[in-house]
């Protein structure tokens, strides 16, 4: 790749998030030590350069620069509303950075709804998507599977979850090395008719749609294998991902207590320090957000209870995808769906381009 | 208990589940051989008459009964419609004998829908619930949390998780022996606004209920023990339920490949049957169905893939329920409910004894 080698400009939202603004800046500066890396702080700058101080004058020689944004954007206010009443918020600054093409990521854990509708406005989104979406990738048990949506979308509409079908197929390809994912629909049943009116719906669409779609699978066959990619609303998904997250550390302390006076130590130690870098790999990895797919440049999202660590991991995931281009790779991927695979969601894709909500999603831009 | 003596009559739908009949027949006929129960197996007879010779007359000192019935509803019928051609399913005509006084109980393992609208149009709902829930104890790491609803319902509204709630706090309260239950609504994060509508909605109506509600969980707070009564749609609650029961598999498979050489003896073969016993538990407790909460008698719902075991058993759950007179303390408890905890869900239940779909019911039955 020819931008291997240039430096990645990450812009950091450090007032989002619950530990925000310590937390992020402290897990920005970690990140800002690699390699081809430079970290613009988007905040109050007299908050983020108190914070630096921190560092015994160690960001003197990093590549840290600080972007003035003074207001904040809080979890329950209404995304779309105070996102229009603060131009001045740090996310929509980072996102206007990203737009203007003066940084190359975004990085932010605030609220997913105000992140999501900053970056549509700003960058705006890939041809055929409806929604931006979050990739969870299962981790542990299940690693040539991922999850999608993992939150970023409530209140689905069956077109949607046939274009959360398309991230995830191009997912699996790309990002878990599946040659021809097997894509499924999460219900309640494998017969077409169980579940919501959405699952219902959805199955149609993704029937006729040549994705590879292989039915529905039911929550016992998540980790089975059996799909590489599965479809189901941000509700569902979510549930499912902290759940999943969770349940090392809780079957560690369910084991513990069922093993009475058994010495931890030898062969039983061993065992449970598995489980626990179960628990510690779920967390870490799926756990630590992802990219927020779908939008037309590279957003990166993260659970409000981020700490430094996953911030720092997260400015290295936004990294890697710019220096390999996922987000043009999927815009090719989606131009080539068309004829490849996919007559009907072509078809979408033009009447989705089509419809008032994009033109006017479009007019705002 | 006045009636603990008196023989318990289970009528079994012989012709609903994946198994059908020879599994449902199996179990029904492993659970006649206990104290104080008949069991009435309801379906074509000579299907019936043949699968029993099987057991070499052995049945013929059992209290076991045949009602024929000669038509079945299959998985994809639509419930409604299925019910109404057909009064002659084995389902319909169980539910009536239960509606005649000439059974005590009903166990199923047809498809939830049609069981549940045959339920409801022979034996009504109790006041103030407006569709009947499965409820799941979330047997092993949560001993003390049930989540409601696991898959009854879909596409609901809020008025149907507030009563969801009702039914699950009398079911924390009575059955996992929880003083004051500690109501949550599962959503995608804590604050009031996050979730869907539904979950937005449902927040504000439990707030007002006064039901011990202490507000949103998430997904990683599913197995803590913050909430006894985990409140959600039928979709979410079927897809964690049966992810739940089926992870101690994919752990113990996934342990084993990460011990590599290590011998499976001693200590390390003593974790592992833990762990097997843990899956065991959850599939066979919270597995094999439950009761369908809300209708005015014992129906009991079972997994489409039951076997005789969890047939067996669930007959056994229902001559418990009758024994122990659940529906009749859960009716107490409703009316109780306006007076002692929560006067916004008493104006809620006269709402709805008043409602169109109510009167219509009533008209049906």
């Amino acid at each position: 790749m020819s931008n291997i080698s240039k430096e990645v400009r990450v812009a950091v939202d450090t007032m989002g998030g619950d530990y925000a603004p310590s937390e992020i800046i402290k897990g920005a500066v970690m990140a800002a030590r690699n390699d081809n890396i430079e970290i613009i702080l988007v905040g109050p700058t007299d908050i983020v350069s108190r914070e630096l101080t921190k560092y015994n004058g160690d960001c003197s020689y990093l590549p840290i620069r600080r972007v003035q944004a003074d207001e904040v954007i809080k979890e329950g206010e209404h995304p779309a509303l105070a996102i229009h009443h603060k131009p001045n918020a740090s996310i929509v600054v980072a996102m206007e950075l990203l737009k203007a093409g003066e940084a190359d990521a975004v990085i932010s854990a605030g609220p997913t709804g105000a992140v999501s509708v900053s970056a549509i406005r700003s960058n705006g989104l890939l041809p055929g998507i409806e929604r931006p979406v979050v990739c969870v990738p299962l981790v542990g048990l299940a690693p040539d599977t991922v999850l999608v949506d993992g939150g970023a979308n409530v209140d689905c509409k069956p077109q949607q979850l046939l274009s959360f079908a398309v991230i995830g197929f191009f997912y699996a390809k790309k990002l878990l090395n599946v040659s021809k994912p097997r894509v499924a629909l999460l219900s309640t049943g494998s017969e077409e008719d169980k579940g919501s009116r959405l699952t219902q719906e959805s199955y149609t669409l993704l029937r006729n749609s040549n994705l590879n779609f292989i039915g529905n699978i039911e929550g016992s066959d998540v980790l089975s294998g059996k799909a590489n990619v599965i479809v189901c609303d941000g509700i569902v998904g979510n549930v499912l991902m902290k759940f999943y997250e969770s349940m090392g550390h809780y079957i560690v302390r369910w084991l513990k207590g069922r093993l009475g006076n058994l010495p931890l130590v030898g062969p039983i130690k061993k065992l449970l320090n598995q489980m626990g870098s179960f628990t510690k790999m779920t967390s870490d990895e799926s756990g630590g957000g992802g990219l927020l797919w779908g939008v037309n440049n590279v957003v990166q999202v993260l659970h409000g209870n981020s700490r430094a660590k996953q911030v720092s991991k997260a400015i290295g995931r936004a990294k890697y995808a710019v220096e390999t281009d996922l987000i043009g790779c999927l815009k090719s991927e989606l131009a080539s769906i068309g004829g490849e695979h996919n007559i009907c969601l072509n078809n979408r894709i033009r009447s989705v381009d089509n419809s008032p909500q994009i033109k006017k999603l479009s007019a705002t831009r």
